[in-house]
This record gives C-alpha cells, structure tokens and sequence, in this order.
C-alpha cells in the first residue's frame, strides 16, 4: 500500500546525511520564486524540485490533470488519492536518482527543476478546509486536568474511550517563519470581573498534524484501517495558547479565542510512504476502545521531536523533547472517530495531534506544563528564565525519524513573538 | 448606510401580501434549473429573479466583474463590500418596480429573468469557510446550564461578559430540505463505559445564523461598529444536536461529534437592508460589557421565529414561537467578539446565534429544553408525544419580521430524520 523507496538509494544531487529531506522523503511543499511565480515542490537535501517544471517536461505520469502542480495548493493533488500520489512518488525516485536520465542527463531542465531552497519562499501548503484539533496525549491531558480542573481527576472520563477533539479556527493557521502577535483578551481577575489586557500567559503546543487527502461522504463512518486512503501526510504545528484567555473563556464550549489568534505549521508535508520504516507499535489502550476505534495493526510513528526557544539576546535553547509515538490515541483512531456521526471530511482539512508530551520531565509539550502553571518558571543556560512567552521569543520546533542511516524529517516550524497592539 | 426600499414601493409582479419576499426583501440565493444551470438571484413573491441574466443584459450596475452572478456561491458577490451591495439593490428595486422600465418593458427579458420558484432546486447560498456557532440566548444557557451542569450556577461566569463561542463544522452544513440522517455514537450509560448506538436523543435548535462579507485581516480587530460592513446578511438555522452524545464527549473541549453530522439553513440570505426597518433595542446588559464589545447604537431586530413538527403521519404542529429580539449578546458583539484575540473572519464565514429561547414556555429553541431533557415529553395536537425527535419527523423553521403591512421573511429551513445506518 505503501509506496517506500529503498533506503540504499541515492539521489544523483548531494544529500548531506543529515538532512531532513533525503530521497526517502520527498515531502511536497508549495514555493515562490521572483521569476517562477508559485507551484508545488518536492524538498531533496538543499533542493526544491519543481513538481510544475517536471510534468510541463513530461516527466510526470501521464495521466494527471494539466497544471496539477501550478497552483498554490496541495490540494488538487491530495484530492486525486493513493493511486495517484504512489504512482508520482515512485516516479519521483526515478527521476532523483538517475535511474530514469530524462532530468539527471538534460543540464537545462535541471537549472530549470532544482531550485535552491534558500532562494524559495514557503507558503502554506493546502488551503485549509477546516481544522480540528485533537488532545491524544496521555501525559498532556493528565497534566493539563491537574492544573486546570481537579488533581486527584485530571482525565475526563470520556477520555479513555474516545479521541477528544475540538473544532478549531482554520482561517489563522500561518506559514513557518510569519511572526505572530501576542493576542489581546478577556483575563480573569480575582475581583471576579474580567479584564482586556495582553495575554500574559502565551504559550506554545508542540503537535504534528495531517492533512487529509480525498474527500469523505456525509453520512459515511471511515474505519481506521481506512486511513491510508485520506492521509496525504503530516506536518510539524504549533498551537500557539494564550492560558489566561483559555482558562476563562472555555467552560462550557471549549477554546475559543484562546487559540485562533494564530496557528503555525511546518512548509513539508511528510507522506506516510516516507514515515512507514518508522513504524512502531502504538500504546496498548486499557479499557478496550469500542469496536469502530479498533485497528488491525496499531502501529504508530518513531518521530523524535524537539522544542528550542531562541530569545531576544539570540541566545538559543532545547527546552523539550518529546516522540510522537507516545500519543495514546494514533491518526487512524482520530479519523475514524471524526467521521462516526457521519461528520464528512474534505481535501485540506487540517487535524492536530494535540499536544504530544511524554512521560519524562524533559519531554513536555508546553509551558504551561513545563512551569506548572508559571509556578515553577524555566530556567534558560544563559539565566533568563521563562514562566511563558516573552515579546521577541522565537519557538523553533524540529522532528524527524532515524533508523540506522536512514533520517526522515520534517524541517522546522518557527515563529516570533510580537508585542500586543492594546 | 444601509440601503432601505421605500415601504411603498411594488413590484409590477403580483407579490402576496403574506409574500415572505416584497420588493422591500430581496434575498440572495444561489438557484439552479435543468435548462440554465447553477447562478445567483433574488426571491421576489414566487419568483426568482436571475442576476445572472440581468447582468448579462446590462441592466446591473456596470463595475460589477463579469459573471460576477454566474457562479455556485455568493461568495465573490459578498467580498466585493457594501458600497458594492447597496449599488445592487438600488438597482435592483428600480429594476422590479419598473421605475427603469428597461426590465418590465422586455417580454422576452422577463421571461429569461423571472423564474419560478418552484422550478428551481434552491442550493447552499455560500462555499462555507469557517463555521461558528455562539450561545447568545441568556434563556437558552440558563436552561441548559440547570439541565447539564449545576441548577444553582447554571450561566457560567463567563457569559455575561463575552458572547460565548465554539468552531462548529462547516463541512456537514446542508441546504434546507436535505435529509438528516441520525447518527450513531457514544453513549453514556449507568455502568461508566459508553456503549455504541444510534443517537436517541436527537434535538434540534432554531438559531439565525449571518455570513460574512469582506475578510477581515488577521491581526486586526472589528469594532461593533464596524458590523454592518462585514455582515452580508442572515438565515434561519437548525443546529441539530445528539443530546446522548454531547453530554458525553463535550467536558473539556466542546461539542464534536453531536453536532458534526448536519447543520441546516434557509436558502436565502436576508440582508441587513432589508431587516433594517425592523430594529428595535436589544436586551440592557448588566454588568456593562468591557469597552471592546459596546455598541453606539445598541439595536437588533424583532424577527418573529417559529418551529413546526411534521411526523410520519403528516400531522404536522407549530411546537414554539420566540423572537430573535430576546438574544442577549447581538450580532455586533458576536463579530467584536471573534476578532478580539485578532483572529481573521473570511468571506463566506457562517456565525450561528446560538438556540435562540424566549423568556416563556412557549418560546423554547430545542426538544431539550421542551421537555426538560426528556422527562416531561411534549404532547402533540394529535396526542403523539416526543422526548426527543423520531426518524421521519421533519422539523420546520420560519422566521419573519412585520410591521403594519410591511412583512420580511426568511421562508423556511426543513429537514427530516433518516434512521440511523449501525
């Protein structure tokens, strides 16, 4: 089902074997030249291989639409389904590699095809259908129950029996590298009134998210053993949080403006044809999950991922790491349960992890936790010390997957602070 | 600033007086017919008017884009802004009344031009963006809070200080007169674990809805002020909800699933032109509101809103009467709202009101609140009783505003319940 190109393969451009973006990966992004104008890409090392360039030289499968890649979204090829990506990847390798000569051997095409990235401009890869958010982290829910509702209660208990999720705003999801603006709100104050003042407590989520691929039926429930078919890839996200707005504004209908102030996500679409050697199995779940949540194989992904924090000073800092295979919940179980009322999905529709930390204290996904609350504030190398975001803070957020020599990655989603227009 | 049509004017079309659509409405929708295809008009009486055909024949004003009415959604018509709106609806009016004969004077433009309405399959007004839903009703929340949460704190202490909120699916939106099938889900049950069914509380909730116009830029806020410039205009909505299901999966995120499977509305979209002669002052507020949500002109409008019940025996009965005039936050303060944090609204965004209750017992928006969450079940004419909604029932919506002879309205949302697929 999958489509997987053979770890021993080699691009015929040079790949350091630390990138993220060997050809093993291939992820698909959309990019902007001066000149080109913007059109979907593949990355390969240094590289983005223009996907419009290949097909208008006929490199591509034939059978695709006209200008499938001249556009400023992923999202007329996710619509086109499995078949169809499997068949572009796989010609992708050939082409990368020089088993098909057709680009290594034409020096024109090449100029015209490889573009350097640091000469590309990264815009959001799908125009975004709808976004929902999902919160499958154990360790991220016990830890946010305790602070924000009862300590000896923290798991809801609906919790175990399905993957919680909510819708969120799609309108604000942004690019990595576009700053974003501390949000104004409603903060509650111990006289019992709220105040409008700048959030105080911004905070960041480390997530991934995917995007789905083929639209679903209204009215149709997809299992997990479906997923496969509408997972066209995933992305690296921040949920940028603002706690104090959150804490007041989110009982009884859930986050609201909290969160739709700004959403950041990585520019590479990682497909799982390029994730699957990472499979792992996924945490046993106790109580069994109903029928419609279970799945054949229960494997999720070996996915390192990683939280630096760079302030003002330029001085730089890991503050966390953490491993999507964690989540208790996988992508499949989230699909599944999205669509059990018949609830439809559409090409584009973007769908967050929730925030992935794990069970160690140098694995936690957010301030929020990472501080108690701004209690216990964090404690930089340089001596800064952080209970949540200050103006000028850039949180960089990296992930990738390794197996022997073999490193699959997904770039970085970064974004900046920016004070508060009062 | 709006664009108000005379109450004296008439249509030189035969328009009933208990017409929901004189000359003074003019609704937009989005029409199709087997012979001219999917495009834009207006209802006038039993007509539809084709702006499609009127802007090929140049009778609308000319800086309008080409084929500006030619498409499956109002969306790039609403974009254009309200000094472009007012421009057609003036136009518009004189065109229907025959002031400019160039219409009423062509027999063969009229009949191009003028469509029955019931020759047309009336189609979802707008590609939908993003979908909100709001909880606006201080009746509603109250009821529901005694019914969910606590009877002695039922309104949070939020919600008398912002108009409370939630991201709804924009995908499962369907036209009036689509069938709804009931969904299956998790249910609660005594023993703790949920167990997997056909929903068997299946409510339904008479809200309006308004869709924006112009996107607003992400960052920046909207004044309450600044309302009539970004609300295109408003229908009746049915937000059908899966009461088992939500009182299950809704602590700590929100509604998900018991509300994704459908959402209902009119097809025709009544600007606030044409509700403009029937504002009325909206509810006082205490406590005062903090600054960013207070009104110069705090107004809303008395629309007179009725819900029917048809059962598979075809008796049908007129089960609530309330009154969009009783919502506590208006649709300013909605809008002032959502972009408080600085969150982006886009061209085609659908905000629904929330169960719009009245202070009476006839007044009530959702079976939930009828028949206090099932207990005291509602006796119909023919002596049918409901707790909750059965398959095959069809709910009915109407809304309209009157004053001396002048009657606007917004015709009906209908939908019937389809049995559950398990």
């Amino acid at each position: 089902m999958y489509e997987i190109i053979d770890a021993s393969l080699r691009a015929f451009v040079e790949v350091d074997p630390d990138s993220d973006f060997p050809i093993q990966n291939l992820p698909y992004g959309i990019f902007s030249t001066p000149a080109g104008g913007t059109r979907a890409g593949v990355a390969l090392g240094t590289w983005v291989v223009d996907l419009q360039a290949l097909q208008r030289a006929g490199l591509l499968p034939e059978n695709l639409p006209p200008g499938l890649f001249g556009r400023s979204s992923l999202n007329a090829f996710a619509a086109t389904g499995r078949p169809c990506w499997n068949a572009v990847r796989a010609r992708l390798a050939q082409l990368l590699s020089g088993e098909d000569p057709r680009l290594r051997d034409d020096p024109a095409l090449r100029r015209q095809a490889l573009v350097p990235m640091d000469a590309c401009a990264l815009q959001l890869p799908f125009e975004i259908a709808s976004y929902t958010d999902f919160y499958s982290s154990e360790e991220h829910a016990t830890n946010v129950g305790k602070l924000f509702r009862d300590p000896a209660n923290a798991l809801t208990p609906n919790w175990k029996h399905m993957p919680i999720g909510y819708n969120g705003r799609a309108s604000s999801v942004v690019p990595s590298g576009q700053d974003v603006r501390r949000p104004m709100g409603q903060l509650a104050t111990a006289a019992g009134a709220p105040e409008w003042g700048p959030c105080r407590q911004l905070d960041f989520e480390l997530e991934t998210a995917f995007f789905v691929g083929p639209d679903s039926r209204l009215g149709s429930r997809l299992s997990p053993d479906h997923a496969a078919s509408y997972i066209f890839g995933m992305v690296l996200m921040n949920d940028w949080s603002a706690r104090d707005i959150q804490r007041w504004e989110y009982v009884p209908l859930g986050p609201f403006q909290a969160k739709a102030f700004a959403t950041s996500i990585s520019p590479w679409v990682v497909t799982l044809d390029a994730l699957a050697p990472f499979r792992v199995e996924a945490p046993a779940q106790a109580p069994c999950p109903l029928p419609y949540l279970q799945e054949r194989e229960r494997t999720t992904y070996d996915i390192e991922l990683s939280v630096a924090l760079r302030t003002e000073s330029g001085a730089s800092a890991t503050i966390s790491r953490s491993n999507f295979r964690h989540l208790y919940w996988t992508m499949a179980q989230q699909l599944a349960h999205h669509t059990s009322s018949g609830c439809n999905v559409r090409t584009g529709d973007l769908m967050g992890s929730g925030t992935i930390s794990g069970p160690s204290p140098d694995a936690l996904g957010c301030l929020l936790e990472m501080t108690r609350n701004g209690q216990q504030p964090l404690v930089l190398p340089d001596g800064a010390t952080r209970s949540f975001l200050h103006d000028g803070d850039e949180v960089i957020m990296s992930g990738h997957a390794r197996r022997g020599d073999l490193r699959v990655g997904f770039g970085q989603v970064r974004g900046r602070v920016l004070p508060a227009i009062p």
